[in-house]
């Protein structure tokens, strides 16, 4: 059985002083799920019942309807979960053919891996140029909440903020899909001809996961800093093109899982006898 | 320009007493991408920027790479922005065939819009059946949660519960992609042959967008419940199915946006000069 749950390092910085620590992440993977010879969707799920995932998403979207239409369920080891329908199950294969679509690449739903990244020539990002200090990275969450007028109304929408080095807010868009609200924010520099983004930050108000940091890195931005959680995926992307990842930025803490050296590194040495990374 | 947040009538729950009132939830709308004659995307979106958001989405997908591969971009009423590339820009129309998808019924996306679920033959559900009252509803969020493992240890996971009418959890999934906790939750239902699932309640530890009320709607569950907010799409939806749908449950209070009868009534007579919708 696959693991739901992954131990990574990380550096912990906490009141202006760091320290190399561990971190439990949710894993997120992708599924393929195949009905017959079909495939009829990736989706980038965390491991574990994936037979149930890939028949309520065939129920949902009412490809399916009921058990007897089922004929059997199999899983491999490279995440893909197949659905043999029975003779008589009344699947519309023109229509699936028509309405469903999948690849390694899928619009809406994010590249499904670094490989499709890696295989689209996607480079890692230079190293050493943009530094942000510890301090500023603190003012970055409170900053984008307060210029976040339709979340204080609603509760319902996520955040992507534009900030550069010295923390001053650049450009705020915001969505009820977090992946909506980043092309809006990099969309924007893309139209007035600012890429790459490679003296920014990008702040989240949520958690990060692979699709994030996959736009982050077509922008060309070497630090995305979020509210919330990371993905597995998100911490191994980012680590494998060389973009620094911050979790849990909450006021004068926050968790860094990759490229800790672009956070200015003199809040490094406050803690005698840890070294930065 | 389309609104972006749009107010609603609902009844706010609170310590045992109801009144109608209303609510600003944020707006949530299908956006199609065309590049080209092509139709490239459908993303649920809230509007506003949506060139921009148009133009990010192709650029982080890789499709675009810089701005002077756009001759123009225009948007319709419909929902719908165009972007017409340059003769000079290297797009792969073939590789866009193969890897994009895209109508009004879009898999991981879910269906794009309410016309396409009733052109889907989905009928609204029984009204009169299913009935919870305020007090066991205000305690599925704290069910949930100390039943909900994996978040405990990353905070990185959306959580969905399954509830009878008595406040039992009798399933719960959990997933990086809150539409992923859903399909395993209603697909463990499948399975097992157990659809529709007309007395239940499912719980959600996040938001609530159109995509997790279709879901519903599919498995026949009468009630969603949600610790946060509302989409406008999810509350129409909600409405045109005859779904009950609560948000902002927490502790001693909630709102209830659609069919709120299936709440017990006996709670909404508490507030002298105010009546039950």
């Amino acid at each position: 059985m696959k693991r739901n749950i992954l131990s990574v390092p990380m550096e912990r910085v906490e009141q202006g002083a760091s320290k190399p620590s561990q971190d439990l992440v949710a894993v997120e993977d992708p599924l393929q799920i195949r009905l017959g010879d079909r495939d009829v969707a990736i989706t980038m799920r965390t491991p574990g019942q994936d037979r149930e995932l890939a028949a309520g998403f065939l129920l949902s979207e009412g490809i399916l309807q009921s058990r007897d239409q089922i004929e059997s369920i199999s899983e491999d080891e490279r995440g893909t979960v197949t659905i043999i329908p029975s003779a008589s199950a009344p699947i519309d294969w023109e229509h699936l053919a028509r309405n469903f679509y999948v690849t390694s690449s899928c619009g809406v739903c994010g590249k499904a891996s670094i490989d499709a990244l890696r295989s689209a020539g996607c480079r890692a990002l230079p190293r050493g140029q943009f530094q942000i200090s510890a301090q500023t990275l603190s003012t970055l969450p409170q900053k984008l909440r307060a210029a976040q007028p339709v979340f204080e109304h609603t509760g319902g929408l996520h955040a992507a903020g534009l900030f550069n080095a010295a923390g001053d807010l650049l450009a705020l868009r915001e969505d009820v899909g977090r992946h909506n609200a980043v092309d809006k924010l990099f969309g924007s520099a893309f139209l007035e001809n600012r890429l790459p983004l490679s003296e920014h930050v990008l702040m989240l108000s949520g958690r990060v996961s692979f699709e994030l940091v996959q736009k982050a890195l077509m922008a060309g931005i070497p630090m995305v800093a979020a509210v919330g959680a990371p993905s597995s995926l998100a911490i191994e992307t980012a680590l494998r093109f060389g973009i620094t990842l911050v979790g849990f930025l909450r006021d004068a803490r926050f968790n860094i899982y990759s490229v800790p050296e672009r956070c200015d590194y003199r809040v490094f040495k406050t803690v005698p006898g840890t070294g930065s990374k």
